[in-house]
């Protein structure tokens, strides 16, 4: 079998990326793109960001999964306009996946876009999707070590939301090391410390977020 | 830029994967592929499991990390072969990475080799690495939607270790809804219930894997 491969699938990607970013340059609206592993807690961050936004911005999301649309269905009770993207096996959205999405919603009418990668450490970091913000969520429960063993993630985060911090009491989760190792990577990253299972240190990053959001 | 691509990546892992097994028949060697997110607590579970298995087998480990050797290093008390694989960004081990490894080894004195893949739920389940068992960590804290999102693991496990167990009063986990979901992606696979950290469950785990280390 002989494939003919024109051009490398990562330039394509950054290629399609640039008029995303266009796109959402000209419709005045930012775009975040969240990634984390599997059951780090996007969904749920959403779930309680949404309807905080939403008493003053248009929001809509694009959900980002291997296989079923669970993520989405938690989201509509919102009445927003949400758009499941389903990768079928494949680890990451890619930046034309995101255009075909925006094909869906009224840009016009949004003020920002939430963008739930699908689960996964590595693979997501590879490929802009023209996003303004990259986010990443570590939930404590996955150890304090991840900054060191996924740095291009960490790396290239405008902030990290550590969530599930009202879990820190039931298992070993050493704060200090793992902002240490984070600053070390990423000295000018903005960190939130979260349980949004249990809605605190929601408000703080409410307020970061709005003040991104023109 | 023109790639020629003679033979399909996965036939090439898959070839050199029959090759391991081979290997593997040959040492009457057993060899487990053990997959979950980052963070599921892969490597908790063997500090616990190996220093059972060496009072009566001889263990030797392949550590599968994108970067850093941390996970090794928390296993170097043992005094057992390890060999790290560091993939340099890649999101699984291959059957070719694993024949490396093997280079390192000794296998005719071994009897079973544990293979820690890279932390992952979708990347690992594409490549078989000529192991004989294939093992599928979950945490509780990651949720009881991961089988229906992440169905090719949970389907080609021989068995689900479903760690973090303690955590499960401090937030919402329905234990009879994820067994229920993964039975009917995987009616015949076994089960464990687990928490490595809090030392509950292991036994059943270690005497389920005597019965099929020769």
């Amino acid at each position: 079998m002989e494939i003919k491969v024109l051009k490398n699938v990562l330039d394509r990607n950054n290629d399609q990326a640039e008029k995303n970013k266009a796109l959402l340059r000209k419709h005045d609206l930012v775009m975040l793109n969240m990634i984390s592993s599997p059951g780090a807690g996007k969904t749920t961050i959403l779930e309680k960001t949404i309807p905080e936004l939403l008493k003053t911005k248009n929001v809509g999301v694009i959900e980002g999964d291997a296989y079923t649309s669970k993520d989405a269905e938690r989201l509509q009770k919102f009445d927003i306009p949400i758009v499941q993207i389903n990768t079928e096996g494949t680890c990451h959205l890619d930046s034309s996946s995101v255009r075909s999405a925006f094909e869906q919603l009224d840009l016009a009418q949004l003020d920002v876009i939430f963008v739930e990668n699908v689960g996964n450490l590595i693979c997501p970091t590879g490929f802009d999707l023209g996003e303004n913000i990259r986010i990443a969520v570590l939930s404590t429960t996955e150890g304090d070590d991840k900054p060191a063993k996924y740095p291009m993630l960490f790396r290239q985060a405008k902030a990290v939301v550590l969530n599930k911090v009202d879990l820190i009491p039931y298992i070993h989760f050493d704060k200090d090391g793992f902002f240490s190792d984070l600053h070390l990577l990423n000295p000018s990253v903005n960190t939130f410390e979260m349980s949004a299972f249990k809605e605190t240190g929601v408000d703080e990053w409410i307020n970061w977020l709005k003040a991104h959001i023109t």
